[in-house]
């Protein structure tokens, strides 16, 4: 079954609001096979909307459509819906008293307004919204689903989880191929170098797809699988995740929603390691990352941001004479740093950082984006030098992910 | 002059990521008057491409497309437009020279691969990419423009800047009615309240627009104000923002895409303060959030995340009494943490939190949420208690923004 997903609203288009009810939507339609091939978003506007609503059946079984379901004058999805189908208005009493009392729970006076609230197309089924005074509504005609929404996010996923996707799913409609989907997250490897090394892509996909989605943080590799049964499906999808660990997998460190810090925190914990970091550049970003994570508290002791250079020297122990001679922003220093920072709070590990994250602070040797990363253990300390780009956030986000990466490689053992 | 925005990416259609993109480009474009009517989003498929591009021309005068300009197999945007304009892919010198450059600055080898990147077009004229390797395109024919861009955020945003608005704002196409538009941002006060203190909106507005967007960082409230010059909307939005100013004033940290951040560094470089902060709870979001500002060294002198009980004793001078008393978070520590860092490191300004983020944590007398964040000066330390909510991550944002409220209200000079 093929679907479009319309959006409504003036607040999309305008950019004061990105559009997360239609990702929110596609992610829970993809769990049963439903294939979106179109997003769009129009104003609030009679003729705008039924002119996309035609435009969409003319491609695809199933549309779903949220916003525009207010009791304000701006609200107009409700009545491009009965033009379109040429239904009408009736006031729903059942709707009514659910409005009602939703409103008396939460100590609004009922008023003529939120009667609007009641008005439903009549060739329209309700779908009971528990979050909120607009229903949803469900339409069946020529063999094409309508299904109609409310814009504000918390609504429409009740309506989503209490009606739509059981109801869906058991469609007589929907078809018997089933996708599946998994998305490989790496770090430290372009794009262009990770699909090189993955050699010849159709040997490795056999009829799966892969797609590749680059930021900041890493390239993501989503495999997409599709066959008559999900065991069928599934077993391809494992099949091609083999094949591509078998030969980029040191550069994968999860899989679909993972964050990296979530991965070092895991490794930490079933190791029973502690850690302390200590940032210059980042500024506490990589503490900041790692606390993320609930219970960091029992492998993470502390950080220390040590923006000047007396607190290298007073909490990190770097001495002045490698500050003078070397520059904060160098191997020497990150090494101090790290090895101080470890000997006085006693953690098994200690991470440093120090580079030049831009606009300022370049010299003619030392360009904006030099960054060293310091890792100490009980038996070394390892300094890396990379070279990152020239906007300060981004350098910021590279570099605790990079931290964090070289973090992960140690707890796995893997070398460079 | 009527847009349309064109998202191609199946992450985008199959929810993985959401569409900020066409958000960005759509709250640039209302700057310059533009009016978006539609935006949408289809496959990294030739055909779909094409018939979109097709469809949208009959409405619109202008398209900005984004998206599958990569040079992996999946990246089909180039070829739809080739197709399209039934023109023909060239290699262009100056654009591989471009990559080549960039990509050696960061120490990639280039490759067989990347001359995809320098392939463009022939009907297209080059829009500079200086965050990435896929060039931009201009494509003007028959009074229709598409520009086309990368999807990636950084690169897209980038060329945005760099040359797509500047010559949309000079084109000879664009209509004479002007908009002009100014974002609040306020913080501390609830959408309700505000919308409370601000009394008769028709008398306050006179014809403008006024729209409150709230987040967990505050209330950003947008005023709207159209007129036939731009002289006479921009008097309308002022004689407006000075109302809402008297009102609320001291709940405004600035306006547009100011961070609150940014406000409390440009406070301190003003009045030559020097700070440090010790974190507990928010695990160096603080520290990192000062120093995303460029030239922060010059007022940041060292962040402490003690999140352990010890790196409270040994870098702030806690006393373990107090700790064991009244346990790590409540007021007494707040204001030990404070007043000790303050004194160890002699900034003129010291601020500390400690709460529970939650989801673990909590005792019958503390709950999730509850923070104490304390701010030392020369002649005493304040502490303030908050209750913020149930998730982790968005405590720490509240937390954060919280603390860099009171360091703004202090170096304003605003009571409570």
């Amino acid at each position: 079954m093929k679907a479009q997903i319309i959006s409504i609203g003036d607040e999309i288009l305008i950019g004061q609001i990105v559009n997360s009810n239609a990702s929110y939507i596609a992610e829970r339609l993809n769990e049963i096979s439903i294939d979106i091939i179109k997003m769009s978003v129009v104003a609030d506007d009679v003729e705008r909307i039924k002119t996309e609503l035609a435009d969409a059946f003319k491609n695809v079984d199933l549309v779903l459509m949220t916003g525009g379901l207010g009791p304000t004058h701006d609200d107009v999805t409700r009545n491009a819906i009965v033009e379109y189908y040429k239904s009408e208005l009736v006031f729903n009493a059942k709707v009514f008293e659910k409005v009602t009392e939703f409103l008396k729970n939460r100590n609004i006076i009922v008023d003529e307004i939120h009667k609007t609230q009641a008005l439903v197309p009549k060739i329209a089924e309700v779908l009971p919204n528990s979050s909120g005074t607009a229903p949803g509504m469900w339409i069946e005609e020529n063999g094409k689903i309508l299904i109609v929404m409310p814009g504000v996010p918390s609504e429409m996923k009740s309506i989503m989880n209490d009606s739509v996707c059981t109801r869906l799913r058991t469609h007589e409609n929907l078809g018997k191929k089933t996708t599946v989907r998994k998305t490989l997250l790496t770090t430290g490897m372009p794009e262009s170098e990770l699909f090189m090394k993955l050699g010849n892509l159709n040997d490795l996909l056999e009829g799966a797809q892969l797609a590749f989605l680059p930021n900041q943080f890493g390239v993501r590799m989503r495999i997409t699988a599709s066959a008559e049964s999900k065991e069928v499906a599934n077993d391809l999808l494992l099949s091609v995740e083999q094949k591509i660990r078998s030969k980029v997998g040191k550069y994968i460190y999860g899989s679909d929603n993972t964050k990296l810090e979530e991965v070092v925190a895991r490794l930490l914990f079933e190791r029973n390691l502690t850690l302390s970091t200590a940032e210059s550049c980042t500024g506490g970003l990589i503490a900041s990352r790692l606390t993320d994570i609930p219970g960091s508290s029992s492998f993470f002791e502390r950080g220390i941001v040590s923006y000047s250079n007396g607190s290298k020297v007073e909490l990190l122990n770097v001495s002045e004479e490698v500050l003078q001679t070397y520059g904060a922003v160098s191997k020497e220093v990150a090494e101090q740093m790290a090895v101080g920072l470890r000997q006085s709070c006693g953690t098994d590990l200690a991470l440093a950082v120090t580079g030049i994250m831009g606009p300022g602070g370049a010299s003619i040797n030392k360009p904006v984006g030099l960054v060293y990363i310091a890792l100490a253990t009980e038996n070394e300390c390892k300094v890396q030098e990379f070279r990152f780009g020239e906007d300060r956030l981004t350098n910021k986000d590279k570099t605790s992910q990079k931290a964090l990466d070289i973090l992960r490689r140690y707890l796995h053992g893997i070398d460079e």
